[in-house]
């Protein structure tokens, strides 16, 4: 039996309920996917960091109050977050690194990915950061060290979207994708429709735990522009920065907009989207669009997301599923750790 | 480079269009896929038969007029079809099945499939028939003789269901699924919600190539019964026959019934779905159903189908996509290849 030794760097509500998963699971798993799962680090700016190499209880971690150097109260633990050297040090075989992004330097995710890659240990990550502004870099890391990087929780929380289009989709020759990549957006939008205004149905959201204090991420486009990077450059060999990709967001439209559509047989939908040109080239945009209801993203309503991908062979095909949640995006870890240890076991 | 050798077993529209695909794209298969596809032997009931080790002229062979003893036109070729030899002697490492669907015994498909896999040979299939009929048996056979037995077009021909589930969604704790699989009822449906007597969008969807002649395996629900027992015994482990899974169709469905779900926000589907109980036991049914419009399904318009996986882990995550059509079945064999490719490779 195989078992994999993960480092937890980030322990907000994702990292926390993959350790209450494999709390509840490990056992099962062993038949079920031919692996167990032991965390023999944490690390966390707020929380401090642990390391013991004989395996920590992951049901004692998933239910650690979320107090400053929580950590501390683990036996062998620590309230200061000691992220170099359980990345480096704790001898796990995979770090899952699921820390908050930062939009502008990608840091320090990024660097905590680096760290691991260099030190021949696999990643997976759901960090949207690293992979959009430094994927590149970070995927020819891993390729030199032998080692897999997978941020399938990047985009669409667990929802299959990079390996639906790389795996089940080679071949059909993709040409583009369409998204409702924000679920918050998509949800203002969707309560915009039931007749509240703009400002009423970002208060609602807020108070239903979708948007953050300042929504302006969400509901600008900036937060789906990251995920359209990632998709271009992985789904259609683009090599886009986030300046590449035109960004407009929702706060411009107006309930007269939405009726208006409304009255046409349309919907007002947040679409990030990005298109392979004859001469090889990629453009990508994000902004609001009038959306037929024959569209195969005009049914997507409230925090729900999806892609539709466009493809030579089958013409459009669409996925739709969770954009977020901590267990959601949880099962996306688990997913790229089946899906490396699928490869590992082959090599 | 690897080159496999392909038998083609019924040359309709699908493995035509493989032939077509394999023509225009075998050159850049080479480095977008990793292989390239040869094809060695041939067999149709109508068209005949032809088997020619050193690799047919697959262009020649896509534009062969549909006549009978048309094999007989291309250089070794005969006006009968010795599916046996072909299968068993022409030195294929692919039996690429394609013929058509018998609801009642599988045959000859299942014959076909068993020479195929009992001589070492790997098989991909778009046939409902043996899966849905003998699919337990033919897996068995194909571990025996450590071969491939996939059939990905078995249901919603190239769209990525059985390996979006099997792959993607490994882990996730699937618990059911309903689908929209079939597109000539769905088509029927969408029609009558236009105004359509149920007979005239019967008779619209044969002008259109999307129903047959005779239109009782598609609006009856039968076929979607063999794609629900696929489903469920691949993804829900059940160990359903045909006689097990209710069916009823839509054709008594009145326009009536139509127009006042309308006025509820409602659609009418006909739905093919299984649960897995606490117990482990599966149970299944096919017939029509109303939707709310919120319904992941429900926005299913036309001849598009869908699938809307039910998982602990993510909840509902539904993909759409075509039904049916030549290239996109024939792209469901390319993508059985591949993936049996990365099987191969990796072992």
């Amino acid at each position: 039996m195989t078992e994999y030794k993960l480092a937890l760097v980030g322990f907000g509500g994702v990292n926390r309920a993959l350790a209450q998963l494999i709390a509840e699971r490990n056992e099962s798993w062993k038949s079920e996917l031919g692996f167990t799962l032991k965390i023999v680090g944490v690390t966390d700016l707020f929380l401090g960091s642990v390391i013991r190499r004989e395996g920590l209880d992951a049901g004692l971690l998933a239910s650690l109050p979320a107090v400053k150097g929580a950590l501390a109260q683990v036996p062998g633990g620590d309230g200061e977050a000691f992220n170099e050297s359980v990345i480096k040090h704790c001898g796990a075989d995979i770090v899952v690194e699921a820390t908050f992004t930062n939009p502008v330097d990608g840091e320090p995710a990024t660097s905590f990915c680096r760290w691991a890659l260099e030190g021949g240990k696999h990643v997976v990550t759901t960090n949207k950061g690293p992979i959009a502004l430094h994927g590149a870099e970070l995927k020819e890391l891993a390729r030199r060290n032998n080692v897999a990087f997978e941020y399938e929780g990047s985009v669409m929380s667990g929802t299959p979207v990079i390996r639906l289009a790389k795996q089940s989709l080679a071949g059909s020759s993709m040409v583009g994708f369409e998204g409702i990549l924000n679920g918050t957006s998509n949800f203002v939008l969707t309560r915009m429709e039931g007749g509240l205004g703009f400002a009423e149905a970002v208060s609602e959201a807020q108070a239903q735990g979708y948007a953050e204090a300042d929504p302006t991420a969400d509901v600008e486009g900036h937060d789906v522009r990251l995920k359209v990077v990632i998709l271009a450059n992985e789904l259609l060999d683009a090599k886009l920065t986030v300046s590449d990709v035109s960004c407009s967001g929702i706060s411009s439209l107006s309930l007269d907009d939405i009726e208006s559509a409304r009255r046409d047989g349309a919907r007002w939908k947040l679409i990030g989207a990005a298109t392979r040109h004859a001469d090889g080239s990629v453009s990508a945009s994000v902004g609001p669009r009038l959306l037929n209801n024959d569209h195969p993203l005009a049914g997507i309503s409230g925090a729900t997301n999806a892609v539709s991908f466009t493809t030579g062979l089958l013409g459009a095909v669409t996925v739709s599923g969770p954009g977020a949640g901590r267990t959601e995006t949880a099962f996306a870890l688990l997913s790229d750790i089946i899906n490396l240890h699928q490869s590992v076991a082959h090599n």
